[in-house]
């Protein structure tokens, strides 16, 4: 061999800090190929590292806290968490003040970026992991939206057997991420497509097919930025034609294109945040076309806490709960038991204004869990079952 | 509302670097929703920033160039290159040291890492890019290898109406991402999908499905980590067992699960450098199940540029070029005039070998493009019409 030299395109960077041995603990199983770090311990802590030997500061956030990290003297620095919660995170490494991703972690579009995120085992889960059961496909699906003017992609999961039981028609859930997340969240975070293999292979949920779509869509002209703000307050317009897109544009494109039973019966909505908002806001202006609804931590007050009036609010939307238990099949509603302010509150005054009119919903709390995805997992778990009975 | 304080998870950043107004040109297309940096300026100079107050030093890496980049008074820092050549490129920030990816921008598995990618307009072309033709799907797939005793995942992407035209049975593509990439390489950094839907479209190719797998697979207590010597020398244990993993576990279970035509004259390899090299291997010592071959800017000989003598390089595999001829439907053999070393050396000694032994093969030049996504577009699109005819 006359050279070794690598082309610019061959070289692999970062794929381990640094040549020691690696401590406690397994490699996150988000991390990418090959990267030991960062690391689980059994307990739950986690190990992060980071090769930056000409930083003045390098930090680690993850949910709730922030640590700084200590530098050795090969110029890695490193520092291990007290134990985190199960379940996945989002987090990033802070050099010299500036957010930045770990190159150890595969990215998972949250919080406005394709962030870093950690996995953490929840010891004797199993029901959103791999299993030797049959499984779905994702298909990653691109469409033309009428409304936008722009060419939108949806994740389309179909469940095991859908293309040899070419004459079997399924429902459809159509499944909202929240604010700063996109339709990748449930798949690769949320793992629904796991969740319902198992479920379908344990006969505790019918085969349906799953939609995520992009929770933000505007009209030609508007901003397409999202914003901080409120999500779902309306005035939004980040995410104003979403309500358009789904009704005209996704549904008609899914009902077309796919084995559906294209009927309200058969057509159940969820989001998680403000994808919560939005499918409370979708489905009661739309009872026409879905007949269960699923709020996940995100209720249609948003992050109001102010007490609500079936009378009054939402235009009396909600006043007549025995018309509404008649139409709506459905009304779930969850959060977990450590979610911060505002949710709490808001859900709260959902809830009791839902008690006032008369409205069935069911309710689920997820155990020490915060406004997090393995909040979402669970609510998932428990909704799907009750899905199309 | 009582209260307006965002959790965590509801907290987007990074959205925006300042609130300065935009400069010119546009957004790059690889951007994340929102976010105006990088921006391509109608020369294909681009422009980044990154807000960081307390670095003392940030430049960007694009390909074959770092620029120092310059610190406003609001501490966000910028920089415009010289004009890039168009396409797709992997880049990094260089925070007082550190390679980190870009906020503003979409991350892409290589180099190791999920990395920033600047995706460069090429104009007048559109051979990649979407069009209102019919779409096929790409469908995200998981197995579990016998080989590995791991699941595994590829990205299976079905030709427009392979849904409807449930009769029909479709030739496959076997299409293999290079070092430091995974399967999802040929999608979102190759754009595999568009480039058939418009050929299909075009009439330019036959419906055909294709298959990305990853490269990388060992067995049960082999090194997982891909390591960054030659590619495909055989003595990687990283690649050791993909071979194995492609003719026992990936080709069974994709004639088993999707209306494939199973035998030879309709199973195609190709891959890109260490794939073109891996498809070399795989096919050459797998005829009977493979009678097209696409090696893009890798070969047989890896990263060797020494000479090939045809009755003795690779046990006289390629000896006898009139019996390959009869067998092989199409080698074909490409890359780009910008390359760097060693693959002119490397791909010309291949070459020449074959030249020697009397075998005949396609060659293809990209002009104008070094080893990178663009060669492989246009490689793909000039090989893809010439399969299963």
């Amino acid at each position: 061999m006359k050279t070794r030299a690598l082309a610019g395109a061959f070289a692999l960077t970062s794929l381990l800090c640094s040549g020691q041995a690696p401590g406690d603990g397994q490699p996150a199983s988000s991390n990418i190929m090959g990267a030991e770090y960062p690391r689980v311990q059994a307990d739950n802590r986690a190990t992060f590292q980071l090769k930056a030997p000409d930083a003045q500061k390098v930090q680690v956030q993850v949910p709730g806290a922030r640590y700084d990290m200590t530098k050795g003297q090969d110029g890695v620095w490193s520092v291990t968490t007290a134990p985190l919660v199960p379940g996945f995170h989002y987090y990033s490494l802070i050099v010299d003040g500036v957010a930045v991703n770990d190159p150890g972690s595969h990215t998972f579009y949250g919080t406005g970026k394709d962030s870093s995120g950690i996995e953490v085992p929840e010891k004797g889960v199993d029901y959103y992991s791999y299993k030797e059961v049959p499984h779905g496909d994702v298909r990653i699906r691109h469409y033309l939206s009428k409304t936008t003017g722009k060419w939108r992609r949806c994740f389309v999961y179909t469940p095991p057997d859908y293309d040899t039981n070419a004459k079997v028609r399924y429902p459809v859930l159509y499944l909202q991420h929240g604010m700063g997340e996109d339709e990748t969240g449930w798949i690769f975070q949320g793992r629904a497509n796991l969740i319902l293999d198992n479920l379908i292979a344990a006969r505790k949920a019918v085969p349906m097919i799953i939609v995520t779509d992009n929770g933000y869509a505007s009209r030609p002209g508007q901003v397409t930025a999202p914003s901080g703000g409120a999500p779902g307050r309306g005035a939004n317009p980040a995410t104003a034609a979403f309500e358009e897109v789904i009704t005209r544009d996704l549904i008609p494109m899914i009902d077309s294109t796919f084995r559906t039973i294209a009927d309200r019966e058969h057509r159940a909505m969820a989001g998680l945040s403000m994808g919560g908002n939005q499918t409370c806001q979708v489905t009661m202006r739309n009872l026409d076309k879905f007949a269960y609804i699923g709020a996940f931590s995100g209720t249609m007050n948003g992050l109001s806490t102010d007490p609500l009036d079936p009378t009054t609010a939402f235009n009396g939307m909600f006043e007549d709960g025995a018309a509404l238990n008649k139409k709506i099949k459905l009304f779930w509603i969850g959060m977990g038991t450590q979610e911060p302010n505002p949710f709490p509150g808001a859900i709260g005054a959902f809830r009791a204004m839902l008690d006032k009119a008369g409205a069935h919903y069911v309710y689920f709390e997820s155990p020490g869990t915060a406004h997090e995805w393995l909040t979402w997992r669970r609510d998932l778990n428990d909704f799907a079952p009750r899905l199309f009975r």
